[in-house]
């Protein structure tokens, strides 16, 4: 007999995070969509907002009040930064038993002082904070596996934070001397309706923002820091590109001791042996955004400059994939003890 | 035990339709890929052509040569027109049990007359031309289910001969006064190398080509004419816009007698009535094509114009996959006794 | 002694229109632009609103009731439909001397029965309606030069009424049989912050809208029956592809008699003879969007369907130009009695 | 009466940057198209080439044997690297008070040696070379308008030239420490018909190429070297993304002493006062490549970073113009003593 299938909630699930759950999780064998929220939207059915679910089955959109948390194995919380922690303090509240993986940054700081810098506000769910894994299967596999409560991490930071960390934590590149120059798709920046996000604001042009300061950088700091057992200050400029997804981050480091290209490379090989979704590329190979569109596939690459000591690490993901919902649904797959590649094995779409 | 997979061979895998049927066989459960052919490419790892599948197992690319066809069950042809047909008698020949999907529009016209008149040059394989099916699923079902060759169709003819044939059969639509205005992603143009299909000529523009005379013409007569039980000369134009995927087929047609666009509806609701991969949308909603973007759906819309008499429907669907190799694959279903879905119910890729 | 500039206002600076009339009169050497509006960003800079004008000298953006209009020798309004018929009234009450040119469709419609059945609700300016002359150089300029108010007309209306008026106005082609597929780039929907125009919905994919009832009807019904002296009601779908700028029309019409594309191509080459801005090309050749992008121009192609009696007639213009601001400039440079090309001979941005 | 026109030859005008040079030139009040070469298209009419330039006076493409240098006053050589060098060798030996202007990389690196490091091959004009002046107008005005030849350079170095020059001759940042990440549109990457560069390859992706070693590091070498007067080596990194136009290059650099973003404003500020195409936008604003867009302006902006000391530059020009064909008129103008602004002021086109 078949086992039954885990119940799952998505809230927020008129976004695009929450539409690529909700595509993810159709076609993954042990899971049941079982309630679908979207405060505006409730009491419309999915395909209003999302077309391309016509004709699949799906629970109609409604309040998160009127769902009853117990119900449910699983939540995805993909809600607006901020207003989440409230949301996820109140279920777990009432559903001692709920695993929660959060999309949202509120709980991806581990640090209550560091929060508030960054948000401008105290955390509202202090308790969960701490109780809060940071969602990054590659690094925290064990700690996911016992979770409660995950803070799955974004596009940037997952791009970065995989391509860095094990480099950091070898010792072979120099903490002090990071810049990361990150380009992002549009379908990044959300699905909320601003002038700056229409097709012909946006198309056939390229440009940075948040530079020198945006919040994605606490969570660099944080990893960072952690991997290199003291404090690390990267900088980083995020970019907005002419394409719907695809997160292509160049990482310029410098190598400690004699280290070359080479080292870099062979700590990463070691690193992510067997890693079911992260593909290193021989050394000298150059990712492309565009391989990995759709599926949950990081890539990396490493490629030495021609000054000595200088390296170039490059990662892509898909933004909603590894960036986002597939990598929520790795933890999920993680916390639920599914296998960890459980409907997460599409290819990517090339073209 | 699980039952042994089927072995597949790809011939012309390098190019754009070769590569989706690769993505999707790879995840398809009851298949193995067991030989891929690229004649330029031969000696080189599929990850060459398609970095995409990188870390992915695949044979190594072959010459056609090379392969010994009576070690597989059924072979995709994904080679240029024209060629094909030698290449498939000297298969047929030499594998008399080999299932063979021919993506090109070698055997797709029946009347070896039309053949030669459309293409220029006598068929060259007639008798494997009287024998092959037209591999489109949802009218031929019951041929298919029984062929050795079939003839899977392309893009264009797809999109229109799905919006239309139940029309014409059902005597709905007046077969002198149709108008389709098609528009395809540019991938629909192929892999070839020529200056018109770079990025910097085509991006941010829109064109017709082949306006008044098109290949693809000879296929929509066909059916249409079988369809109607007479002669039916469309008036058809194909556009290339700025975008990889997709075909987006805009039909105005007048109905016959005092049928209007609720009838014209009707009568696709019957005929597509459990059919898995038609989605109808209720009568008055548009499609988009991004609604189906990666997937094997095809979107159907009907819509009334003002003027009594004339109805507008309009089909979309993704050149490569409902299209292209997804259909191909969906013939193999048939062929070879699996549900005709398997592999197949990847769900749109939305934004 | 050089000529004083004409004084030049342009009302609604903050759209696309908008912008785009102010650069092409940033660099027109016969006028000054004295006064720029915004009623929502009044007290700006106009590199506010478009960054494209950073090192620029312009006049700060203000409300409508800040300027006197009996300072200004012409006024652009590029208001939203609807209220510039107040405006326009108000203005045309203050400044008896002041030309005006209307970019909305408040004034398009000769008739205003016709006005009030396509927008639903009376005329506030029936006098003025009644003067206004048709902004359409090529076919009214004689009415243009004498008049005080120009309805500008719109890129759809502009690209299609251009094509097929001159075969009307002949009878080469039946007025019952006209089909008209036309393709918008998405600046042509205006600057209006809706979800369905964000990047990431529109990229990689294209859409009908409108299908059936589209008020850009009510003008082509005008002109097309003043052309054809009798009422013609085509049929007119507008769909939104993924690039910025570009209407591309394709005309589907039968001709009447024994006449064929030759005589279709004969008409529109003697009704063009001599203008400016009207590229015919070569019969059998197709227009691409692209290669007006940026300029006034409108490329004119005229292709024979292989049915006998069935022609393909196809149009192109930037939307912005032709389709809006170029189009207003000429109406300007026509009713200020400037030569008409002033200003307006940029060539195509390609790539 | 009106001065003679000057007679301008373009030698390869079949690419985008020859392609460009005449969009330019036809609206340029001073001079006359007098020759137009293309081997490939030798006998053709330029519209076969370039479409946008239908209904447009232009002499028909030679080769380039068949004109008489004697005969003009300056030539724009918009040849392919390597050969270019003996072409002018030739013109300058046959047309001694022929002025050059040179688009390709032939003459910008005045060290033969370095030539020949960077080229894999010895300088084939040797003579020339040294004579050639580097035509960047803002930094070597007075030499350009002596010159006889001029290496007009191209689309990332002259954005990255322009952003850091007056910094390192200023002495305000650090030459050990110049991190260059640039973006490039894909006419960039020139009208060769590669696979990788068709549209369905490109679209919705972004990449980087020639890491860590790409042949536009010589010039930027050269440059940087010669204002910090001592040897520079920069790590510069090249990505191309799914846009037509377009350089955006974001500067990661540290200052010296106690120097900040305000210093670093400031400089910029004193060495760019009154140049006209440079548009150097208040402190702690980004630029767009799509506000330079089709124009000659660079935009350039300057923020500081979160860390002390650090600070990024960012500039962006289009590629085709600033980059190319813009600056190679500049160039003209300056040598043949003509306003250097002339038939340059084209505003960008934005959207």
């Amino acid at each position: 007999m078949a086992a039954a299938k885990a119940k799952i909630a998505v809230l927020g699930a008129s976004g695009y995070t929450g539409g690529e759950l909700v595509r993810l999780l159709l076609r993954h064998p042990r899971v049941e969509i079982a309630a679908l929220t979207a405060d505006r939207h409730a009491g419309e059915p999915m395909t209003k907002v999302f077309p391309h679910f016509a004709g699949i089955a799906l629970p109609q959109l409604v309040k998160i009040e009127e769902i009853d948390p117990t119900f449910f194995d699983l939540a995805f919380c993909a809600l607006p930064h901020g207003t989440t922690q409230v949301v996820i303090k109140d279920l777990a509240g009432k559903a001692a038993k709920l695993k929660i993986v959060d999309l949202s940054a509120d709980f991806r700081l581990a640090d209550p002082a560091a929060y508030e810098r960054w948000y401008g506000h105290a955390h509202q769910a202090v308790e969960l904070q701490k109780e809060a894994v940071y969602g990054l299967c590659e690094i925290y596999r064990d700690e996911i596996k016992k979770a409660r409560l995950v803070a799955s991490p974004g596009c940037f930071t997952t791009t970065s934070i995989l391509a860095l960390v094990p480099l950091l934590e070898a010792g072979v590149i120099d903490p002090d001397q990071i810049v990361i120059d990150s380009k992002s798709g549009m379908s990044g920046a959300g699905r909320g309706v601003r002038e700056n996000m229409l097709f012909a604001e946006v198309s056939e042009g390229l440009h940075a923002y948040g530079v020198g300061h945006h919040r994605h950088m606490s969570e660099l700091d944080q990893e960072f820091s952690l991997a290199a057992k003291r404090a690390v200050v990267a900088t980083f400029t995020p970019h907005l590109a002419p394409m719907n997804r695809g997160i292509y981050a160049t990482h310029y480091v410098r190598t400690t001791g004699n280290a070359g290209a080479a080292d870099v490379h062979r700590v990463l090989a070691d690193y992510y042996k067997g890693e079911p979704f992260i593909q290193l590329l021989p050394i000298g190979e150059v990712p492309q955004s565009r391989f990995v569109r759709g599926s949950n596939y990081l890539q990396l690459g490493v490629v030495a400059d021609r000054a000595p000591g200088k390296v170039i690490v490059i990662s892509t993901t898909d933004n909603l994939v590894k960036g986002a919902s597939g990598q929520a649904i790795q933890n999920m797959n993680l916390m639920l003890g599914f296998p960890e590649t459980e409907g997460l094995t599409q290819l990517a779409l090339f073209p």
